[in-house]
């Protein structure tokens, strides 16, 4: 093995800023659905190979350098967490939501090649750019205000179109309002309209992880008749490096495997090469916590959002959120203030997210800030 | 912060055996263009932040955990060492080479709506996923028997559409021979064809990061008139995750830009949320070894590839590779040799990659191990 030559002291200089930025910026992070609370340390070694879990998670590659099994093994126990039926779904872990989601419409299409996407107006902005991609028909439904996917204007926009088999792409927690489209209400639209064939996908991205871990949550998983399902690894789970997991029915996803020589296995995924560190992260969060483990820590981060409400509005601000949602909506605050906090926005409204990092001490100083704004 | 809980020790066991097997797989890792030689262990602090370059490189957003200032610098080096005009050129640090062929595809897609791609039998397989996928039309040249786009076969293919804007994908070092198509040869079919609109890809994953480094190389960068590059990181460069770099003019790009208020930036991107730590190493190798650390290590891979080639004949095997290329290629040896050596076949043929962990050493216990399996 060759030597890795060192850097300059400038450069180290260079890193030593960049680190104090992020300890910086990571005060006052309250705005994304990403989770800062994780300490993946003792897999640092593994950063030491060329590790690649090319092609399908289920097939043995020439390419040894691998973490399949440890792939193959979070896919499962998220199949449990979504009631996957048991040897009829395949997944692999993704570079993220939209991977995810690419997948997920890319296979309805495949399924249904004249099909048409019908996507609410809150859907993630991501979704208009892969359905161009994947060159789609589509048409977006009215929102309700509360984030919701409207059902009258989805039945009427399915009447027009009886003929071809829809795709409906709904969101398990929006964006910005972490609203879930009411997925029994849509399963009963399609059956009132006698649409047999249909394919549901679940953008799952954060509340994937939140409601497997609640009680009484609405239908959001394969008990309510997806056909695929996008969860993020980066959110409620906590990673250093975007990821996610996408599952789908198995008998869908064959049909459009192709097995590659060049690998000596199938060319399943969208991403060829593939992350193999990422899937250990999610393997050892499983592990280390365990379904008790996350569901205390859900539990606290919906009581902090419970708390961000009350401090809210009894300064007069008239936040809210949905039931088992851990996204803070309120009005869009000044300028310096989304700054500081890296609030997302959007039109009228902002939100925070009770991530695990953010803590009823810093929803406080959140709390004390705007009050210093508007006052 | 919460806690993060430990992992049981049982958990522990299953890890190390990980380690240990990846550590042995190493040993014999030879078939493909994965460099195993890095060491950055410098930057594995920067793993405990929720890092995301969410978006466009080049525009600041409200997600402040980002290392999007280096990945800015490593677009800046490698445009540099593919002659790209400077800023004319955007592009982005990607999770490998399928995404940077796909972004490039789709880019020329979206400026050639009926484009035809054209491409030969020898391309990368996630190429024709990619084509699917983007709903492109497209035709396979035949190649030469060397590996190259056979010009003939691309000729006689582009007289019968003249009517429509060809997208030419070319390979610059193709998977399996390290063939690097004639640019030269395919621009003057253009203009004997009078063709003036027209698109070239140039997939150049692993030869990407050696031909800058080598005296006289073939055309194959933006000197030769192509329109998008997508290189990977995690080959020649080296890195324990896959990614890459896809660059194109700036001109054609501008067209399918969309400003996102979510995240405060453009998502110009194919994924939106995108690993911040894959640019931090590859700025890091960038600025440790330098133009003249790379030329000394690519001059010593190519010389390994010499040594290869010799000790393969001097066995009577007809080993062979094209100038400028670590691909070493022999007739297909026997499958437990295959799967030993982490092997990448096709067809009748096999190659080894004189990757910069792959030693004379190594190149004599490869050799040595193939004269017990034929003799």
């Amino acid at each position: 093995m060759q030597h890795q030559p060192k850097l300059s002291p400038a450069d180290h200089v260079e890193l030593d800023r960049l680190f104090a930025e992020l300890q910086a910026s990571r005060q006052s992070f309250a705005g994304y659905p990403c989770n800062a609370d994780f300490d993946y340390t003792p897999l640092f070694r593994f950063l030491a190979f060329p590790i690649n879990n090319v092609g399908d998670p289920f097939m043995a590659s020439n390419y040894h350098l691998n973490t399949q099994r440890f792939e193959r093994e979070v896919l499962e126990t998220y199949g449990q967490m979504v009631h996957a039926p048991p040897g009829k779904i395949w997944g692999y872990v993704t570079n993220g939501g939209t991977e995810g989601n690419l997948y997920g419409i890319y296979l309805a299409r495949e399924v249904y090649p004249e099909g048409i996407v019908y996507y609410s107006e809150d859907t993630h902005y991501s979704v208009s750019k892969v359905l161009r991609m994947l060159h789609v028909r589509n048409v977006m439904i009215r929102s309700q205000p509360d984030g919701r996917m409207d059902l009258e204007d989805l039945r009427e926009s399915l009447k027009i179109h009886r003929d071809v088999p829809p795709i409906v792409f709904a969101n398990i927690g929006t964006t910005m309002k972490g609203a879930v489209d009411d997925l029994a209400g849509i399963n009963d639209i399609l059956r009132n309209l006698a649409i047999k064939e249909y394919y549901i996908h679940a953008d799952a991205a954060l509340s994937g992880m939140i409601l497997p871990f609640v009680d009484d949550p609405p239908p959001f998983d394969f008990r309510a008749g997806i056909n695929s399902i996008s969860v993020s690894g980066h959110k409620m789970i906590g990673a250093p490096i975007p990821c996610g997991i996408v599952m789908a029915r198995k008998e869908l996803v064959d049909r459009i495997s192709r097995n590659i020589e060049y690998i000596g296995t199938m060319d399943t995924t969208v991403s060829g090469s593939r992350n193999g560190i990422t899937p250990l992260f999610l393997w050892y969060q499983f592990r280390a916590f365990g379904r008790e483990g996350f569901r205390a820590r859900i539990d606290a981060c919906l009581r902090v959002a419970a708390y961000a409400v009350e401090q809210f509005q009894a300064m007069g601000v008239p936040a809210w959120r949905h039931p088992h949602s851990i996204t803070v909506v309120f009005p869009r605050p000044p300028m310096d203030f989304i700054q500081h906090w890296q609030l997302a926005v959007q039109h009228e409204s902002a939100h925070i997210i009770t991530m695990p990092h953010v803590t009823t001490a810093m929803v406080d100083r959140i709390c004390g800030d705007l009050r210093s704004k508007i006052s």
